[in-house]
């Protein structure tokens, strides 16, 4: 039951992180100026599989534990919320826009934590290096918008 | 409880729905050859909304029923491959890709109508229309194929 659950999750975390090689950075993103603390960009999706690993062993231990739902439902927004961000960003280059919909993930993932925390310490746990990665995300993407004036201003958002 | 997780449900319905918004079909879809039986633009939005209340509430009930493990790591994936669907076909206009992904949506959308439906029968009934309307877009995205080979054939998926 537990393995079944952590391939599921896993399998919705490859969903929404599927839109990562559909929609690349290119060009467009490399022209950008960038703050100093821009992590590489083979970083990325490194990093990403690595969180989609401890999201779904976290998601899988409070699918394990009766009165999950808030948590079982926290983890529905999350997923939801990280498709959307690189579509928004990279296929619509709406930078703006990309910040609302990571700060709604931002908070998400932090209402989960503590959600999880509550049923299991170790999947609460398991979300804080997701909660640190979102939270690199956002000040870069709000880095880039400083940084790029003429660029964000394009953006209809 | 219940209403706390229909909330987050829904968020999660319209985090994935937002797509449709920010990736309008537009001319490119309306210059496409359909099948009679394609309903008309304006039903999308109505269908989909209604769906996500029903996917919500049912996602609702069985959050409060113990043992819900699979049956709520199935919500996450089909919310997830849902949210993806329009990036890739009216993003990307990946007509065969976005094929790919209904069937995946189609059959995680299948078994979660089981696995509600064992928890309980109201969960698993208000999912059948999803099930339902999913078959509709599939064999919609794939009379497009048949019908537009032309514009197919520049999909490199």
């Amino acid at each position: 039951m537990f393995w079944i659950c952590f391939a599921l999750f896993l399998a919705a975390c490859f969903a929404a992180g599927a839109t990562g090689g559909l929609f690349p950075p290119g060009d467009w993103y490399k022209s950008l100026r960038k703050p100093g603390f821009t992590p590489p960009n083979w970083a990325f999706p490194v990093v990403w599989t690595t969180l989609y690993f401890c999201m779904a062993y976290a998601g899988a231990l409070a699918a394990m534990v009766p009165g999950n739902g808030i948590a079982m439902a926290l983890w529905s927004v999350q997923i939801a919320l990280n498709g959307l961000w690189t579509p928004v960003f990279f296929g619509l280059r709406k930078m703006r826009l990309g910040l609302l919909v990571l700060a709604l993930l931002w908070l998400s993932v932090a209402v989960s934590v503590v959600a999880l925390w509550a049923l299991d310490w170790r999947a609460g746990a398991l979300f804080v290096p997701y909660l640190v990665w979102v939270s690199i995300a956002g000040a870069l993407n709000w880095s880039v918008i400083r940084l790029n004036p003429d660029v964000a201003v394009q953006d209809p958002a």
